[in-house]
């Protein structure tokens, strides 16, 4: 797909231009140097495959150390929860974020175990966050950041989106610039010497949105993407289904047109325009983009529309519980590292993802070779 | 089962006794705690059952930290290599054994991951190992291991074993030696302030005891259990599973009367014999063991058929390729956290696990309540 969407002049369209396929021949160096390594051959399983990977994304072989990393959660309301899509009310998004801040969420837990670094980043939080979160976290550039000190960055697009199933959720010129505000961010990331990118997010009502995209970027229907996100009830749940079908008929036209910015101005939320343009801008950079769960997943959906080669930069830290996260890593030929039945976005799939791609940038880079270590071969 | 190779002063008995089921109100309380805190209930999945576990094994909620962690790979060799079921010659296991001293294995990499020390421990390798290992990396107590810093313990209990496809690999008196060893390991780590601990092992040939133990222990067949190890092709595959399935007809009377040391002496290897004592100490200590693939799957047969309660302690890192190793798994009862086609053992699957056992002792640990961060229940 394509998008009219870009000036020449525009970051998103500079990015799409930045991104390229896997180097092959840093590709080719990395299996040889597998093969040399003091284990049997491919013993090591998927962990070989990301060695190599890391090493195409970096276009050197060993890869560059995936450390420091950081996650990125993009913060955003949908417009959609006036149809009762969630059992969480909206404010439940402020609160998060706050907690996030104060280092009491799950991301913050998962992230002092790889010592990554926490951004918060509000791209469209319904309510101002001033005075909502905890003295000094709001800062203005990512160089404060760690694990233990998580900070927000006010990169707000709009306050929250439009009910995506009675108009479209933003204009274009909004996803736009979500989109680059997630590229922003990644390029600042990379800039503060981070080298490991992670995908978290919050939003409530947001696996909604995520639904309508990935039925409208992969043909899957209503019924096959809709989960029951944050712990729906049956009759919440069947509601969530019929809300995601009618928006996909509301606009059925903007689908059928391809372009991927206009479904994800007409579908999407500003996080997973934000995340999908934080995928496009790590490719670019060509660092390594772990990717959560469902809303991630819709966000890679978009990202890999606009340019199909940034998937050889996302590495799936998970499979989620979610019905349209297996739907989505199947569109994106993605292997998910770790599948322990989680469901709770934030980036937490991601994180527990990120040891398995230090473990595996660690084995290219530390492990002897037969030669170098005096360990004699198979003999058969 | 019960064994008669126990008498009351002996540290095997002792061990056995000290070990105890789960604590049922600080499972009660974990969970009590897990559905308290800032997420939907049950949405990080596997990972709170985890917590729930670690919570139980300690007696207390919050659990303490699984850190520092340390694995001890126990390194030996084994008669049966004179059948040829391996493609690698025995001389290997020192190699191998001097390069995890050096720093520079498989081990040692995905160690530095998450900070775990390496501990070698010879309890039988066919050669002595002075002046074959790195000089200094021989010590007596394991004050001075670190994931930098790995160290070798002589624990010898003899070179090797005899060929189980011919007579009993050991005596029943150097399997509980070689138990013990394990055991006494395990507690000096403990002492030493370890707080999770992770099987590794290395021993040219050892898939071929442990596909003979795992047969013995669930009833499946030498054909069901036995893999490729190591890398054999197809010729060495078909000739190892003849050889497995001839141990099983040699010592059938041992394997009917079901006494379990008489059963790993007969059939087993030092290292495993060591394993299934270090994960017993584990369980005797109130500490979490993470098992690595098919010889630590193995060895835990023995150890739970001597005390069923072990696998209360024990968390499997992951599941291997080898397909003795789902078969122990499900016979086992217990959950991989990471399903990556890894075929390696040196502890590589036990340390992809463990960045996930921290995860969720942090989220218990770190945490938020609802009440305690001000975040809005769900409403229906």
């Amino acid at each position: 797909m394509t998008t009219k969407h870009l000036t020449a002049e525009g970051l998103l369209a500079q990015t799409l231009t930045a991104i390229h396929p896997a180097d092959a021949s840093s590709l080719v160096a990395a299996r040889d140097r597998q093969n040399r390594l003091t284990k049997p051959l491919g013993a090591l399983g998927v962990l070989e495959d990301v060695s190599i990977q890391l090493c195409g994304i970096a276009g050197a072989c060993p890869p560059p150390a995936p450390t420091p990393a950081a996650v990125a959660v993009f913060a955003a309301d949908h417009g959609v929860i006036a149809q009762g899509v969630s059992p969480w009310p909206q404010e439940v998004t402020v609160q998060m974020v706050a907690n996030y801040l104060a280092g009491g969420a799950a991301v913050n837990a998962l992230a002092r175990v790889s010592g990554a670094a926490v951004l918060v980043v509000d791209v469209g939080v319904a309510t101002a966050l001033e005075g909502l979160v905890p003295p000094g976290s709001i800062v203005v550039d990512v160089s404060t950041i760690g694990s233990d000190t998580p900070r927000l960055l006010e990169r707000v697009v709009r306050r929250g989106t439009a009910d995506l199933s009675q108009e479209a959720a933003m204009t274009t010129a909004e996803a736009v610039a979500a989109l680059e505000v997630g590229i922003t961010v990644a390029g600042e990331l990379v800039q503060a010497g981070y080298r490991c990118l992670l995908t978290g997010e919050m939003g409530i009502a947001n696996t909604t949105a995520s639904a309508a995209l990935i039925a409208a970027f992969t043909g899957a229907t209503a019924n096959q993407v809709t989960g029951r996100g944050g712990g729906s009830d049956e009759a919440t749940y069947t509601h969530k289904i019929s809300v995601v079908a009618s928006a996909l008929t509301l606009h059925a036209d903007v689908v059928a047109a391809g372009d991927p910015v206009e479904i994800l101005a007409a579908l999407g939320g500003l996080e997973q325009a934000a995340l999908a343009g934080f995928i496009l801008g790590a490719a670019a950079n060509r660092v390594p983009v772990l990717i959560d769960g469902v809303i991630a997943g819709a966000a890679a959906l978009v990202a890999a529309a606009l340019a199909p080669a940034v998937l050889d930069a996302c590495i799936a830290g998970h499979r989620s519980a979610e019905p349209g996260h297996t739907i989505t890593l199947a569109a994106l030929n993605l292997t998910p590292l770790v599948d322990l039945g989680l469901r709770l976005g934030e980036g937490s799939g991601a994180l527990l993802g990120l040891p398995i791609v230090q473990a595996a940038a660690g084995v290219l880079r530390e492990m002897a070779t037969f030669d170098s270590a005096g360990v004699t071969e198979k003999i058969s």
